[in-house]
């Protein structure tokens, strides 16, 4: 048995990004209900130290971004991280969505074996493409999935684990 | 581009799951050294009606039991859950990583279509075995990863995005 990338991508994030867009109308149905001003589970952390709820979306968005496009060999759009509201991240996972269907199988022939190269402010990265994929973009992607459903659980909206799931 | 799914779980799992096991040896070095009772740790959750630490790593280990048993065929054993010490959870990643080793590329040919059911105590699902492995092996495997790394983050515990992603 053997997974297209192009198929593994496209059904994660088929499966995710709206299940994600239904958790932020959730979360901004409960902001009303208990009548808490949304910025502040929008600023919501696990740590002082780790990405606010606004952050984790954006991240995530941006590994469907990345993944889609370097395994490509497309260039990587920057998106302009302004978001504010709960209308905003749920437009931006819109924008991930239209996106993702912009490229076609075919675009992923090869992929695997594609260089990827990573450049951050404190340090660069060189996988495969298939490591790639699965080492980082999969793993970050659920990281940030994760740690924004978790902020949320955190500040009492009420989601549960098949929210997460979605599908 | 097309990646096998043995390789797709033994490739993930095998970066994962040693990095879990690397943030419980400084989860353990980090009680001790700010005199916490490692119970705490273990039982920590981020919100009150979720599961602790000691349980979202043994449902993450169950993914890795789950997964690779299920989509070759094979029957799924039962673990105790009985672990309560950061020694015994790490004893629960090497079983986990000792069972995935016990398995061949060539007991998942045609596992994508293998019918795979799940029964709970509230709901059955039944799945095709790739509808099985990316909406529901992979984003619980994760799910369960992020959120035992996020209990020990909001406890202060000083460990980084990079002891999540491991490799």
């Amino acid at each position: 048995m053997a997974i297209d990338t192009f198929e593994l991508m496209t059904a994660t994030f088929s499966q995710m990004l709206p299940a994600l867009k239904n958790i932020l109308s959730k979360a901004e149905a409960n902001c009303a209900l208990r009548n808490i001003d949304p910025k502040v589970m929008l600023t919501g952390r696990i740590a002082p130290d780790m990405f606010d709820f606004t952050r984790q979306v954006q991240i995530a968005t941006d590994q469907v971004k990345g993944g889609m496009a370097r395994l490509a060999g497309a260039e990587v759009p920057s998106w302009p991280d302004d978001e504010s509201s709960f209308g905003d991240l749920a437009a931006r996972i819109d924008k991930a969505l239209a996106f993702m269907s912009g490229f076609t199988p075919d675009q992923y022939d090869g992929a695997e074996t594609r260089k990827i190269e990573l450049k951050f402010p404190k340090a660069s990265f060189e996988f495969q493409g298939r490591e790639y994929l699965l080492g980082f973009v999969l793993p970050n992607f659920y990281f940030h999935m994760t740690t924004a459903y978790a902020i949320l659980r955190h500040n009492g909206v009420e989601i549960g684990k098949q929210d997460f799931l979605g599908g």
